[in-house]
């Protein structure tokens, strides 16, 4: 086969493509944190389809039953009919995640991805409480279709909609300010006072580790006082999971160690587990008002991925599989701290919880040439927050030990590299 | 396997599903034109995945070329990254589809649905003109999210925002008010004067054949003067050939008969070829003025559907495949005419075009019970329309001919079912 | 006393300052249909305040109890204070008004301004109807202030804005396209198709013949089937009588010869009587659900206004007054009519009602060129419409009749003018 | 004459009524500071029309210049030609209110009341930087209409809409969450962080000192910082003085002493002098960029206003004038403060700043019923605040000491009533 000339993309595809920019060179092949492109060259993964490749890439015992079902010819397309693959699922998905953690949701599929399972919860949240306006909060990322962008907090993507976007009032997100500051005591005074502007919300949104918005993890305390706040005044809480689900952050359900309960759910990336469309909506049973069909999507049931998803859960079964997440966790703190005090001209800070983590620096344009230089050297990573000032770590959950410390070693390399040319010019 | 218990859809899945209600039985197994549930029992698919499959259940060409990626560990997901596949399906697409219609787009991967194609066309035609209104059509649909939803027509849908949805003034459809109103009189009166309270838009988006609303097919120089209309005053065009493309009127866009070039075109459903999630949009490539990135969505790239997208587009390299459609349709539309003609108690009307065409019945209720009768019978076949006032023949293009005709029997039986109820009840 | 510089304006005055450009002068005192600038150069006055003016400008009668009041030490502002002059202005209203056409409405002061009024009627048929969405026309109307102003249809008004407007849907007005097409047929298409993208609205606003969008004058049988339209679907009716009432066309109420019975109607500009500012919302009893101070403002009651209205209100209690505006009427149209049938060569198209009548002209500039010779000669009048392609006739109601016929000579000079100059440059 | 029955006003005027229910009887004369009802009974006034009434009932130089030019047949009503009266008032304002205080604004007529004024400002801020937001703050009020309610923080207010209100952002107000909490901090964040949902608005919106939120005074610095940022970021500062001008806080525009220059002035309410309407935007010459027309009004050259408004502004060549508000200032705080200390029961704060002064309590319906009993005592005053938890003293700015004072005893006795009637219920 004649390798595939870079400039067909150019050529051929919008401008609006973005990661072929950061990581100019066609793939080909991935096994598990490895992905090949067509020369041949090796690179280890740190990125992880930006979380949707929790499980690494094309895991065999999935692929497996995923090659069995399609040589048997077993549906692919059905929209929301029941099928056997869907059926299979929801019972899976049931007893696998949310009985063993007493959750009791009934599940919608609201279209195969992010936006769409973020734009369900919004429009249920209104609906189930007649209100309009949703709280989001600052640095929030929810979506690019117009009712995800609205409370999406990136300027850059916001100004993108071409029009106002409305409904929506952006609230401080922990440590908005600086850290000394509580942001919820202004939160709950906008809510107090019927002066404020800001009336009762239908729901609020938020992810309990901002993934795009610069790797900003919330305090479980704030995350329970934001609990109680949505108690209180008759707020729904949605919890985008979408980044942080699915193991990233330690357990499955990012929110889990919070001890909260969302009214709803938003699911996606790593659900299918081998990277395939498909996003869920969880939702209380007593809020599941929905007419039939007032929602709907073509590819809402994506069945190849309920097969794979299902597959996927089974490495929840087992106990072992969170305790090794958090050993991996702990030896990528360990290193990244490391790094920021070995490297103190970075003005490093680390930044999130579990393998959802990164270093942001302080140095104008540092992230931006760290990626550059791994991806020279062979690992895939990166930048996050408003101005690409963190660097991230997204490596799968299943990463072998061996290619993690090897990955480390290149973020090291990178890390002294970008430095060194800081000082060779400024020598 | 045990079969799956269709409780297990009522009591995990929410509220929202939809056909599975109207098709009250587990699927399990799908080939061509013919769908097997659990019990065993054999349908003809006369819905094709609501378009999704106008090549029908698994190929077996896609299905092999699909298989062999699978196990050669191709790359699953790649977000935007350049990778084999996508280089593939760029070129094909651009080789089979654009050169040999004389078409010049940049193809964009705007996240895997149609409501994600739709939600980037009226981003870019707002950022590329400078303007916040879309000027949208009576029944027209474009999909769930915000965005996309405030240009459907349907209230029922639109009322599920729970917001008020704005930008977007409708005009009256080809032959809306009645056949013989001109409809374009009164849209450029809107536009040609200043006082109408009506905004130059920065696009009309529309279906050429309304696949939700009704299957109404606008005529080909209805659709010449929308274009005359929108170059006369720099508005653009948008063509929404999530349904209607991909071969379903009878040529890969559905736009090509009537001569016309839109600005953007919107495509989703059956170009995966196998229904797997993949959208693109296209847009002529002076108006490709995105920044990177400012618009996207962790499915863009879909390798799976790209590798089977590629292979569907070889139906096309042959103009024997045209022609087979062609032939299909009118004996298809000879048969509803003469349906139509047999059974005048249905008051019905012939709509569409191509292998997308139904009978609307001015009888109240009538098409919703062909259909579930059909289904008694076999047969999959859904309705359309604001009051589901049209059953709807969507076989695959490439049913073989027997199928085709059985299908036919089973519609006629049902109708024959139906009139006789109301004439058992009126006796 | 020094005359005034004409420059303070230019330097002073904002660019937003408008009629002060049309007749460059400085006025000085007014009487009757008479005004007069510093210079003591006589004008004839058909322009009236834009209909603020109806019964001339400082009427003795009025003059007199108003100075009287003054003189008292009578209250002047009060906001929505029980005040003597305001009780008295609501007693004689509801006798001399409501009583004898047999109307009973709640009378609202909503703040002194015709965009006042409009805006309290939206806010109340939104909360009466719980909807969101208006039907207003082409070329209405309503003002200036964000919610009159997205029920306006003039495009140069409304990009005013800088926003986009929201919430309306706007409609053709009778003959909007041309005098042929039936625009109710297309209206009610829209409320009675779910699919048509235009939900059932709170309310309907319209003027029943349009002041600024060009003199058009609804038919009553055009208003009669809106409002059986209203009716039919629970559709308040809005009328918008602050140019068109207070006998501008000829009763006091514009609608009163259609034997339409509006929900809400909004008056202003000549209610006051003595061109002084007031505005009132009237309101059928079981819609008047506002809870207290809901909508209010500092001006809502203005007791020189009250005074002076409450005198005006006299005219009304003689039925000629009513014959004397139609013998004005009639021979003012006798004499546009003969007017346009002389000079062909302005493509003339009489237009309007009562004594708020124009000509439209199909040649492009002619209105304002003749507006600008009728000011050098004497005479004051406007022009209209979205081209201002009309020239407008607004002599108050008790204008004399020599000075009418005066005007009528001074129009048709400065038409002879201007074709004369046409023909000129044509030689 | 006989009396005027109080039930003319249950039954003609609608619901929205609102001080005649505090202030239950009718006025019929007044004369500086005291009101007279029909029946006799005399008021002093502390209400001062809420601000429209600076200079008190019916001044006795105003009131003979609106007579002479009354009886003169001066212009009564002229939309925005050119008038003689127009021309003293414009020189007149720039000789002794800008020229001395070295500003330099272009005046538009923005139509006669505060929400016009304030919605003219939104507009021409929009239209001059191209962008759609506001930024407003916690408790502001700028007005009814749909533009300046949607800046308007009061959510009662808000909620009468009924339609949801955009395009702007509610920041917290100096002192809003506690006095230790610097809300600057947060704001400036909020347009630091390109992530925070919050875009660089057109302008910010507020008052200096919030008349109907509570008579909160914001401080100089905190003033002076919001100038700063504004400048820093490009964003245009209105200062909406409608309520808080014209010496109502001790110097004409309330923002002197903070020496700050705002971009767009709005004022209103006192300009007229004697209470009826007018109101101004003042614009920075380089800002006034309206087109002609773009914003308009039938009222928006009051000239009787005009008339009073220029006698009116006689009082401010005299620096006298401003000493003696300082003075009668002085006094009212100390009079406020010991009652504060006196009566510690009321947990009462002194609020404001001049004559625009009040006492919030945090005991729940406190001050409505110490209001209610100075009305029964002879004194008009009303309640401000979210909760109406403020009673607001507003005397006329020349109010006599003696007056003044017998006002203070008033309230004294009505707390002292209203802390007896506690104790009794308490015994």
């Amino acid at each position: 086969m004649k390798p595939t000339d870079m400039n067909v993309f150019e050529k051929l595809e919008s401008e609006v493509r973005s990661y072929c920019r950061s990581f100019p060179t066609v793939f080909s092949k991935a096994i598990g944190s490895k992905m090949w492109d067509e020369s041949g060259k090796e690179y280890i993964d740190f990125f992880a389809g930006a979380g949707a490749l929790n499980y690494g890439h094309n895991d065999p015992i999935m692929k497996s039953k995923l090659v069995d079902y399609i040589l048997d010819d077993g549906i692919t397309h059905s929209l929301d009919m029941a099928s056997t693959a869907k059926g299979q699922f929801l019972e899976t998905f049931n007893e696998t995640i949310l009985k063993p953690r007493n959750l009791n949701y009934k599940i919608m599929f609201p279209g195969p991805t992010g936006t769409n399972t973020v734009e369900s919860a919004l429009k249920l949240a209104r609906k189930a409480t007649g209100r309009t306006d949703i709280i989001s909060f600052t640095n929030g990322f929810h979506g690019m279709t117009i009712g995800a962008l609205s409370v999406t907090g990136n300027s850059f993507k916001r100004k993108g909609a071409g029009i106002p976007l409305h409904n929506v009032v952006t609230m401080p997100y922990d440590s908005f300010v600086h850290d000394k500051l509580d942001t919820l005591e202004y939160l709950e005074r906008f809510l107090e006072d019927r002066g404020s502007g800001v009336a009762i919300p239908a729901a609020m949104i938020l992810e309990t580790v901002q993934g795009e918005g610069g790797i900003n993890a919330a305090s479980y305390e704030w995350l329970q006082r934001i609990e109680r706040i949505c108690k209180r005044w008759g707020i729904l809480l949605i919890i985008d999971d979408v980044q942080a689900g699915v193991g990233r952050t330690g357990t499955f359900f990012s929110f889990e160690k919070a001890g909260i309960t969302p009214d709803i759910v938003c699911i996606s990336k790593s659900i299918g587990g081998y990277g395939l469309p498909l996003a869920l909506t969880l939702i209380q049973p007593e809020l599941d008002i929905w007419a039939p069909g007032e929602h709907n999507g073509t590819f809402r049931g994506n069945n190849h991925a309920f097969v794979t998803a299902t597959a996927a859960l089974s490495y929840w079964e087992n106990p072992k599989f969170e305790a090794s997440i958090s050993k991996k966790s702990e030896k990528t703190k360990a290193f990244l701290e490391k790094l920021i005090a070995d490297y103190p001209e970075i003005k490093g800070h680390f930044r999130g919880r579990g393998l959802m983590v990164g270093v942001c620096s302080e140095v104008e344009g540092f992230a931006s040439k760290v990626a550059a230089e791994a991806f020279e050297r062979g690992l895939i990573m990166e930048t996050s927050g408003p101005e690409d000032e963190v660097f991230k770590l997204f490596p799968a959950l299943t990463i072998e030990d061996e290619l993690l410390e090897k990955g480390f070693s290149i973020i090291e390399e990178s890390v002294k590299a970008v430095v060194g040319q800081k000082e060779a010019i400024a020598n």
